[in-house]
């Protein structure tokens, strides 16, 4: 690996201590420390946008088992704006969470969320999805909302394009978010901010591999594979990774952005991933969704009416003290405590997943692990 | 007191106990005993319509101070019906709440919520404001739903009229409460269920005289003031307690329906009134405002957008270890957590004042605590 005068600083406030590897797969077992207290690896950061995991207070968050969270500096820059976070005392104390917070850049809402978005080499031109108002974002730019955040990790900002596209698409947005990821770095000054680098393009393997190489030349303090999980088959993603991952810093965290179903997770730490994000607990424990072993139970259903069986039988959250009739009860007459139920008992379920997962790799039986939650999830498609 | 042979089976499962009354007024610090532990007097219900409060899970609820819950009889035999709670376990197992509950008969929806209610003396004749479907309800039926229901405490199902009114209108009201209140009573077969009385009247000294001791007669286990804060101003409410709270028997639990502002419960329980519920804390929550001792806070204004100050000093809240700032983004970018978390302050306000009352009662100095809340209250308003 390539050194430069601008390496991370990665020592003094953030460690990444790998404790073992799975015999039988990639999946590996570590400790990433930051600031803010150690993260065990492979883990899994609630999404918390607008510096809320939506619906959850922050002791409900800290109970079911969350050691980060993933929040967004597009978001908050636009509301209320980052320098009002870092006024009332930086994003841990205006949201009232102590532990480790990862900011995304933007980079995936310039493709997703803002309204007529236009890449240039220097900088992206977009107009605001809340208000319409033009606005600008910069590898500068992105690194200064960050480190006004004051959050633990930062990303660089990407570049990222839907799937499929054009080979000349894909290329083209890959070699800037290296460009953009250099620029990133020296923009960065703050000692107690990590940067994590993330790789694009696409499914091309070449393109992964360059990006991988490139970027590891970099020395960043982790890396992230981005650029997934926008249209392609579950397949692809594992393919891609399969190709990618093997040629990541073995001794930095790595990171699937915006991934996702809980099988799409397993399938990715044993191929060597550590930390993860999604809405989805939060956002289908909203649509009435709740995760099980047993597969995903829709909970606006007549058939639970009923039914006094918790979600999940031993599963230590609130939802699951209350009936599943009850919780039905609550979707139907329209309460706020259904949605709020749901989230934390998803990300529960998230959150002790990654725990058995954890366990599971320092037992050197991840892939048996697996196999097992595969065969719960595929057998309640079946009954 | 008459007592009849119906008597209401208080002294086992339920008692009163009346610890003290305030030298300088009516105020009266005293105990009421359920088969669901004690309630110490004056006490706050927050709302639970529909077998949840609001935005509340249930240990957010208790750490507020919260002793008992109000439920609805007519909401929840309309959704999910009162079966359906039943066989889940009744209504505490339903909503995971181990404490006291009250419910309500549904004598007040009937007036403010049911479409084309028409009110014969056999029954009320309605259609549900859910689906339209044709509903009747009985004083025997509000009772059978509370039975299955399993609340520690039932109402009896009332006829309540808006204000002002004809007096015949108001006059015949009263006289069905009474009589319905005696079917009540005559349908009650549950031991451990407490059934009170309710007084209508409208603002018509005689009527609630003649409400009081025609009700009192009947030995119920507790009474309440109901058909107030239903268009009538402060001062006529105040003067019909003043009437009213003196023919009720003293030992029993006294009850305001309905009631009120923080300022509207301290000149209660000045008359001698032990029991409140309202909405007030938890829908003024959702809607962004604070109760705070130097008045109500706004916290859509934009003034708030940099405050690091919590809404209320002092108070022990999850709401108040957050800046005003905070709560001000989250209603600006609206996100659940906002009404939940000025819900859960509202509440826990409500509570503390209630808790204070209550030792300035055993302490023999309610007026004195009165004027300094009025005070705060009052100079924020001139500020």
């Amino acid at each position: 690996m390539t050194l430069t005068d601008n390496r991370q600083p990665t020592t003094d406030n953030f460690q990444f201590r790998l404790h073992s590897v799975d015999p039988g797969c990639a999946a590996r077992r570590s400790t990433f420390i930051t600031p803010h207290g150690p993260v065990e690896l492979p883990a899994f950061m609630p999404v918390g946008t607008l510096g809320t995991v939506k619906g959850l207070e922050i002791g409900q968050l800290r109970a079911t088992g969350t050691q980060i969270v993933l929040a967004n500096a597009y978001h908050l820059a636009l509301r209320p704006g980052e320098e009002v976070v870092r006024d009332l005392g930086g994003l841990h104390r205006f949201m009232g969470w102590d532990g480790p917070i990862l900011t995304d850049s933007g980079g995936f809402q310039l493709y997703s969320l803002a309204k007529m978005t236009q890449v240039a080499e220097e900088k992206a031109h977009f107009r605001s999805h809340v208000d319409g108002r033009p606005l600008e974002l910069s590898p500068e730019r992105a690194i200064a909302i960050q480190e006004a955040l004051g959050s633990d990790v930062a990303m660089v900002l990407d570049h990222v394009v839907p799937l499929p596209n054009e080979p000349e698409v894909v290329r083209d947005a890959a070699e800037r978010t290296i460009r953009w990821a250099d620029r990133c770095r020296r923009a960065a000054t703050r000692k107690d901010q990590a940067l994590f680098a993330i790789l694009q393009g696409g499914l091309d393997r070449d393109l992964r591999l360059m990006s991988a190489r490139e970027l590891a030349a970099m020395d960043f303090a982790g890396y992230a594979v981005g650029g997934l999980s926008v249209g392609e088959s579950p397949d692809e993603m594992y393919r891609t990774l399969d190709a990618t991952v093997p040629a990541l810093p073995a001794d930095r965290p790595r990171y699937l952005m915006g991934v996702g179903r809980p099988e799409d997770i397993l399938e990715a730490i044993r191929r060597g991933i550590d930390l993860f994000d999604c809405v989805l607990p939060t956002r289908n424990g909203r649509n009435a969704m709740a995760f099980t072993d047993r597969g995903p139970l829709k909970l606006r259903n007549l058939q639970h009416q009923r039914d006094p069986r918790p979600l999940e039988p031993g599963c230590p959250c609130p939802a699951c003290l209350r009936s599943r009739g009850y919780i039905r009860h609550l979707f139907a007459a329209g309460q706020m405590l259904g949605p709020i139920l749901l989230s934390i008992h998803n990300v529960t379920y998230y959150q002790r997943l990654m725990a058995d997962a954890r366990a599971a790799i320092s037992a050197g039986r991840f892939e048996d692990f697996r196999q097992t939650k595969l065969d719960g999830w595929r057998a309640a498609r079946d009954e």
